[in-house]
């Protein structure tokens, strides 16, 4: 399995070579080709997701991992559309980040290139194979997908169509390639193979994430573990404080950028807790509160400190009452996961004091956490959102899926 | 010594969370206190050093390694001067990388902020530590230093007075630690602090650099080591692929952006070879050729697949002709750390096609591959030069030692 990894990143370098000197329009008339061979077979695609949605239930796998694994034909469309969507982004390659002439008469600049061969590792949604396939083709990454042996089947179906794409317009097949998941150590051998790949990103549950965080050697961008705050500050106004609470942690949980904690500070929270219990409540969350909470509603369950430190996915919230916004901050850099903070205030002075304070990806001032989101934030494309500091933080799109070189230019200067 | 190491590394989070909302006057007061600190000190700076170079002497230790081991007071001074300059840099922290509103009308932000707790595993050179500290501050980040056992006195008594320098400005002394070095263990346990330490530097040799890499879980940025190219195109002015060979190869040999290899095109060999081996071998370079280098020289030795793997940083060179740019890059591709290439050319096409086509930090155009450096940049301050792609590639400044937080301001919305 060592061998057949590294033979395919190998084929993989060789194709990333030509899609690094290839120009944008001939990228996109690929990207074009892949998005109407995906809807040219949608019929194989469906036949092909059946079947592994028939072995999920056999192997009594839990319906939101089957809803997950579902594919209609719907959402082969909205995959089709997506990857033509990408086609029509800016191509972040031959961007120049920065260039001066330096004093000595060198002309210097530092641009944008591809990063190579980008290896995926991740969990059951068929439509990240597409997803990654086009943003890193855009990017001109060649990529190694490593989807989950539960979507085996679907990957497979997808995959071929992509190839068969890329070479009907003239671009290497071997620039996306599927990683066989039947054999559970094909992950470690891309996460291992140093020098051939340049790149890791694991996409799906916290396992997962630590488990290639731990082991790869290649470089890893860690992504998506969100244990997210919502901090209501003294000069909160109550009315958008209840609003965004409930929008953060009751729009969509299984998501990373859904609130999992609830920070009041004390001098609203006489006026504040009964309304927000009643509305998360209202709502079916199930409130895992300190003695303030608990003291207003007898549905309150007692906090841990494992509930601070859980990304719950699910109608449930820890909630604590806060003296200073400090405390807040404190709170907030002991057991988030770095993701997304909130913060709901009328003070300028707390709004700067919040975002500098926490040490997260995203700060949100007087609005909701799920605005943490590729789209949202108008990258028109989003490959996953980074929780670690190193290279890119927060949603990542196309230009986080290149490099930089430094280009100088002299007339025979030598040192 | 696992506790030790952490507990140092929750100081450092601590000082962190300070220096993240520490103003630039302030940092760069502390900058100039450590600069004075350090002349005022500099006899006992330098008693320190005697003692590390006589134990070194005595256990046998290389002379080189001695001599980049040893501290004078010119050194001592430049290393002070080194501090005061990266006071005169602007801050990094703060800097509107993206912005922009969103049709919503949330305002979207992405600004510069502190890495956070930042390890440097080192080896050797005493001004490491001070330039490290210096450069870790100003980017608002604290820093926990290990360098090698061999300069464990100049280190502590170096690091001493930048503490002292910290406290009297009312900045906490424990953004600047020392990790003892007596203990071979303290540097994985560094290297594994993943949640506790943001950032791992290694600086040295092969050996520790390829240690840290594949031992460490927290995010590496991999440095220094240089085989660099030249390559001679058949459109190079010889008497510039003369000047830049010869620069790049001779002008300092135990650096990292020292020439390692050259490739001439075989249009140019019969004119270019002999004069570039009679220019080699006059400055006592020796040769590694090919068939057509050997045939012109008694003195060129038989070139070897693992010559071209080969760092030399010696007064060596792997030298081959080759049939086209095309090979020249691939043999580039094949042979190279990634560091800096270099071609000599008078071709526009030529120079565009090599430079897209290898895969390093920096492409030289008719220039040294010695400019590769952070000073030369115009950076004015270097913590080391990036060999990998992810976050920071070519040398690297206080730029590359922040990152970024997205801020986003609504006026309550919600999703």
């Amino acid at each position: 399995m060592k061998q057949q990894v590294h033979d395919a990143a190998r084929r993989a370098r060789v194709a990333a070579a030509t899609l690094a000197l290839t120009p944008r329009t001939d990228k996109d008339t690929a990207l074009i080709a892949m998005a109407d061979a995906l809807l040219a077979h949608t019929d194989e695609i469906l036949a092909a997701n059946a079947e592994d949605v028939a072995a999920a239930r056999n192997a009594d796998i839990e319906e939101n991992i089957i809803d997950r694994l579902s594919l209609g034909a719907g959402r082969v469309a909205a995959i089709a559309e997506g990857t033509r969507d990408i086609a029509a982004l800016p191509d972040p390659v031959g961007e120049v980040v920065r260039g001066s002439t330096l004093p000595n008469g060198l002309q210097l600049r530092q641009i944008r290139v591809p990063m190579g061969v980008i290896g995926m590792i991740y969990e059951a949604r068929p439509n990240v194979t597409a997803d990654a396939a086009a943003i890193c083709l855009k990017a001109g990454n060649a990529v190694l997908l490593r989807g989950s042996s539960s979507a085996a089947r679907s990957n497979a179906a997808i995959i071929d169509m992509l190839r068969d794409a890329l070479k009907s317009v003239g671009l290497p097949a071997d620039a996306i390639q599927r990683i066989p998941a039947d054999d559970r150590s094909s992950a470690t051998h891309l996460m291992q193979a140093r020098g051939l790949v340049d790149l890791v990103i694991p996409r799906g549950g916290a396992g997962l994430i630590k488990t290639v965080v731990e082991r790869s050697t290649v470089p890893v961008i860690e992504t998506g573990v969100g244990n997210c705050h919502v901090y209501v500050d003294a000069d909160a106004d109550l009315d958008m404080a209840l609003d965004i609470t409930v929008n953060s942690k009751t729009h969509r949980t299984s998501v990373c950028n859904a609130a999992e904690s609830l920070l009041v500070h004390r001098a609203v929270a006489d006026a504040f807790l009964p309304r927000v219990i009643a509305a998360l409540q209202e709502r079916g969350v199930t409130i895992h509160g300190d003695a303030a909470f608990q003291a207003l509603s007898n549905d309150v369950v007692p906090v841990t400190v494992e509930d601070d430190d859980t990304e719950y996915l699910d109608l449930d919230i820890s909630a604590h009452v806060v003296d200073s916004i400090d405390e807040a901050i404190n709170h907030v850099r002991a057991h988030s996961s770095g993701h997304t903070e909130a913060i709901v205030t009328g003070s300028l002075a707390a709004s700067q004091r919040f975002a500098m304070g926490v040490d997260s990806a995203a700060v949100m001032i007087n609005a909701s956490t799920r605005f943490t989101d590729g789209g949202e934030f108008g990258f028109g494309a989003e490959i996953g959102i980074s929780t670690q500091k190193l290279h890119a933080r927060g949603p990542m799109g196309l230009t986080e899926m290149t490099t930089t070189t430094y280009i100088v230019t002299g007339a025979g200067h030598t040192r």
